[in-house]
């Protein structure tokens, strides 16, 4: 399929700086809200963001027959739920309005402030009300590392871990969109030359690199979606920082996983990059050995090729690039874990949310975690202003990145970033 | 205080058997949709539900100043999140309404037909829409016999156990209300003398006997709600089977807990028994030992004494009750899960559901699941049939049942039930 939009060649009206994120090829779907109006469906362009119930309320999507309060809503959900052809013609005709040769929109200043409002003058709103949230684990290098590092280099994947994409159910509710701060959560630990275990705030406190994808279609309870099918029920994807307590996890999560070690906030990004536009950087997936169970098995290359880094800025300082990871490292594609997911009949919804899991690669540059790049706090991490990391200080801002980049276009996510403050 | 709603020596005008989960001292809140109302919020008195819609829209709630609109939604979320104090003085008002002596709906058949409607003509609903579902993990008796079974008989309880309400998030998607049958899940399965997973309908399909219990109030990120706050944020109780497939349970749930082995489905009484009318029936809570965390201590008696009991019906026979148990014999209180889900600033919403884990009892008749009471699938049950069940077969109808009763007034929470249909 032919997906117009994605067109490298083309080009805008509006100036796009050569290293945006958000060139006329990307067009990503998120809300927001000013001082003007509050929760209205946007796209982004360069450095503005689209209203995009303006342009509805003006008549420019009238040959789409959607209706306009779709785009009057706190949430992406009900836009997105009209499926993919429907989000597919919108991300079309925006295309159109933006392309260098259309003049509909060209000249009439009035309308264009109303339309188009740079994106320091809004405030970008949590994209999607999440149902239900899953996270992955999918990453062969970070399970390897982590097997390696709290068990046995020599059986560091467990025995499942080449045959399922292990995950687990996560919260939703503390899901946050960037620029929401949160304290450094309190709770149980126990060192483990203790005895008995101590309470207080934790003090292990890492960011996991992570992308997400969001559900954009239904399905029915004892459905099962295949790996062919997936594709047609992701939306799209955005970056996500699983924040996690490591001390807190430690003595929680022997035998049902973690739970208050995750389950105080994570932190997502404001635009949701659609698969339709991430599909000209589709790339090989892992070569998979042993063979995976048919209903896992794919056609095509279903890895994405997302340039990713994280970066740690202290209080009023500057921020150093702790990490450069990427997702095609994955062992598992969003495709795969779908048809695992719902391979028992379990029914996902519009809006939910799943987790790669921390993307890490083979090189300790490209390490998706404090955990990893400190190896459990053994090789601190030195920052630009002289001082050192073993995990997060209060105080201290993690921000993820991604871009996919090739010769011609560069699409981007913007910038999924919190800060830690002290405990309450 | 004095719930006037629960004194005991209440009668109604209504015939209400002498057996009857719902007499006029029980009142709890529910959904029904029949073939002239869709999705009604409604309560129960005897044999009958109550169309509360039909109550406001004739000025019976006046004096209450709610919305009537409140009454004819899908969910329960918009009333309970009024507060205690508004579902409190529903319910005492409800009380009034069917209290012997008033007359005020009493004698007019027209309205008594449109109020009043027999529970086998009407469609329970799905009580809440649950955001959030946490499952935990809280009684000693189960956790002892898994860990005597799977671990070590000497070591059966983890180290981490008497410290902390073990818990884990699980799928609200799946979540069906009482009477929704659902298949047998596939997915991987590794018998423990195998070298390879194989692929399949599982074999080992588990109810357990649950109760949960419905959040009535969100709390904000970073808050934590105490033992002594929690009341105020827990609106009532419901009966809860986590189905759950052991051996796919076993492949997978190194290290991140249980996944499909849970996921495709879980069933809900359709009843929400207010905690208000629960208050008569609370009981000391277990010994504690050793002490625990100052965040976790409580005072007075917040276990609750409810007869649970779980019945086998296989395909158009009859009934085997295989287990009969009681609430309380949980280690952890709701209020202790409570402080302890939120002590990290987890952030609590309306219509959350935190089930109670697997409730057994220290009587072999009392063990919650199959896992237990056939332990390990090495001591089969026998049905009144003659048959026998090491887990549930094919079309079994498994069915939970609970009630509170002591010298004056007996509590219930109606059926809970689901049947197993086979795998697609």
């Amino acid at each position: 399929m032919i997906i117009k939009a994605n067109n490298p060649a083309l080009t805008s009206w509006i100036d796009v700086e050569k290293n945006s994120d958000f060139p006329i090829q990307n067009l990503p779907f998120g809300i927001y809200s000013d001082s003007i109006n509050q929760h209205r469906v946007c796209s982004a362009i360069g450095n503005y963001v689209i209203d995009l119930y303006e342009l509805a309320d003006r008549g420019y999507f009238k040959t789409l027959t959607l209706n306009k309060e779709l785009f009057n809503r706190p949430y992406l959900n009900d836009l997105i739920a009209l499926g993919k052809s429907a989000t597919r013609a919108l991300r079309e005709r925006l295309s159109d309005l933006l392309e260098s040769t259309n003049q509909e929109l060209q000249g009439d200043k009035k309308t264009f402030d109303a339309i188009f409002k740079p994106q320091s003058s809004v405030q970008l709103m949590l994209p999607v009300k999440v149902g239900d949230y899953t996270d992955f684990y999918s990453s062969i290098d970070h399970a390897t590392n982590i097997g390696t590092m709290i068990r046995d280099p020599k059986n560091a994947l467990m025995p499942n871990w080449k045959y399922i994409p292990v995950g687990y159910h996560g919260r939703a509710s503390s899901i946050m969109v960037s620029g929401s701060n949160f304290h450094r959560p309190k709770g149980q630990m126990k060192p483990a030359d203790a005895e008995v275990p101590t309470f207080g705030p934790c003090k292990l406190l890492d960011f996991e690199l992570e992308t997400g994808y969001i559900i954009g279609k239904s399905s029915s309870p004892g459905q099962s979606i295949s790996t062919e099918q997936a594709d047609d029920y992701i939306f799209g994807m955005v970056l996500f920082n699983d924040w996690s307590a490591r001390d807190i996890q430690t003595w929680e999560y022997v035998p049902l996983g973690p739970f208050l070690s995750k389950n105080f906030a994570s932190t997502v990004s404001p635009w949701v990059v659609t698969l339709d536009a991430l599909e000209p950087f589709r790339t090989e997936g892992y070569v998979q050995e042993p063979k995976v169970f048919p209903y896992l098995e794919y056609k095509g290359n279903k890895n994405v090729d997302i340039k990713l880094e994280v970066a740690i800025q202290p209080e009023n300082g500057e921020e150093t690039i702790v990490c450069r990871s990427n997702y095609k490292y994955m062992y598992w594609t969003m495709e795969q874990q779908l048809a695992h997911h719902t391979v028992n009949g379990c029914n996902v919804n519009v809006g939910d949310l799943m987790g790669s899991g921390t993307i890490s690669g083979p090189d300790v540059s490209e390490y998706g975690s404090m955990m990893e790049l400190s190896w459990k706090g053994t090789k601190p991490i030195k920052l630009k202003d002289g001082s050192e990391r073993k995990f997060i200080n209060d105080n201290d801002t993690v921000i993820l990145r991604g871009y996919c980049k090739n010769n011609e276009v560069r699409i981007g996510f913007g910038e999924c970033k919190a800060k830690l403050l002290p405990a309450l």
